[in-house]
């Protein structure tokens, strides 16, 4: 290996070394560092640019692996020290490759620790819907998740515990806000994800799949003693007021958790990967 | 209902007719602001100084209701307004209460967006052992479980599964971190908790206890397939490096969850969750 950890290089000569050029930024008026700070704070313009921000080494290459397409690398003198070969991958892949000094990198991350590696990626395309709802598939149904740390949290468990996709209501969270895109540890790059504006319409449009909406009153079936027929998808809902009620009159089923404690609720992204985990096993 | 939502009362027009006297504190340079902004940051202090935090008005009636020892409330004028009957009930508890402009209430409180709401409270004893440990008995133990998000929402699991106690190990996440007061949902005011050295001598001087320790390698037993001898206790280890070797070999079984689909791991408090789903239901 060439890249011993144990010896310093600097940047410049790392970079003649992995034969990239990179241009170092040093103001944040530079057109890419706006870009950039606006792509992590804006959904609305996440959708308009067709881009999304994906930080840390480990989900910047998940995106390569997953074929995501690397517009823009943004990396720091330090990031590139330990991580020299990773980041060659991902400026080989990247259109463009940019050092930034840690205190430039601090204005684009979204963490509080930057680990100085984050890549402008091109949306994948989550309105195509699934081509086929094969008998035996198994699928989440997202409405009106709100927190992108849930969300992220869902999605990770979601590809973990094997379900085929997950459909999204249109006022979910932004699948491509930079803290679902890191909480999913890459899921989003990988799991088939559909957002659509309404769950009801969606459901109607596809009659063959059995709907559980995941509810906590006391009157629906607990699921442990659920028995999931398939094709099927569980219904989430909002973190404070649950699932819509077209949404759950658009359902088959109304099931539910039950709990031994004298808590009153669950974490939503705890109670969707118990719905799952039941679901799936 | 005296405290009509849509009239607007002034917080001094309010607080005469709660007859509560409160001093409007707008320094930060005050003995009480800095000790609150001391909790907030240093575990170190909360321990030396043998209180905690708990903010927001739902987590500060959690801790009223369980009688816990409210030493100071601050509240915010809009607060005031807002939960009136609520902060009547914790100013009449607490020792001292205090209004804080929004601005020094900012830099009191752990939340992007405060509810204005916080009171300092006396440290609950997380020392004393378990009196008994039943036939029967479910126990979550955890070893070097270091994110407080992860924590809060652990805890918050455990209490509504219904497991009769939590052994955390000494390096855990401190049980007073305002981010685990706050994602326990008032669980770490209610569940019997026990902080204790080391899990493995803690374990030796319990034997009559089943432990099962929560690995990802594959050789270890499904939990699906496992079925837990009461007295039982569930081990959930750090969020990156798992259980600790000693730990690991002072338990009697090991056992995993097994996952169907790509993703590499679960997020922690995603496992725990499910952990406990298993070995209560």
């Amino acid at each position: 290996m060439i890249f011993d950890s144990n010896s310093v290089w600097s940047s410049q000569t790392l970079l003649l070394y992995m034969e990239i050029s990179m241009l170092l930024l040093s103001s944040k008026d530079n057109a890419h560092i706006k870009n950039a700070v606006k792509l992590k704070k804006s959904a609305k313009f996440r959708r308009q640019s067709g881009t999304f921000a994906a930080e840390g080494v480990r989900v910047c290459m998940d995106a390569l692996r997953s074929g995501a397409e690397i517009e823009t690398l943004f990396v720091t003198g330090q990031a590139l020290q330990k991580n020299a070969a990773e980041v060659a991958a991902l400026s080989e892949a990247a259109q463009k490759s940019f050092e930034l000094t840690p205190e430039i990198f601090a204005a684009i991350s979204d963490t509080q620790t930057p680990q100085g590696v984050l890549c402008v990626i091109k949306a994948l395309d989550k309105s195509a819907d699934f081509d086929t709802i094969e008998n035996g598939g198994k699928f989440l149904a997202l409405d009106n998740v709100q927190d992108p740390n849930n969300l992220g949290t869902i999605l990770r468990s979601a590809e973990a515990f094997g379900v085929n996709g997950v459909i999204m209501s249109a006022d979910c969270c932004d699948v491509f806000n930079p803290k679902v895109v890191r909480g999913s540890m890459g899921a989003v790059f990988r799991l088939p994800v559909l957002v659509t504006g309404c769950l009801a319409d969606w459901f109607s449009r596809h009659p063959q799949l059995h709907t559980y909406a995941a509810v906590v009153h006391g009157c629906a079936e607990k699921v442990t003693q659920t028995v999931f027929e398939t094709p099927c998808a569980v219904v989430v809902g909002n973190e404070g007021n649950g699932i819509k009620p077209e949404t759950e009159q658009a359902c088959e089923h109304t099931i539910t958790i039950p709990m031994n404690g004298k808590a009153e609720s669950l974490n939503a992204s705890v109670a969707a990967a118990i719905l799952i985990w039941e679901m799936v096993k």
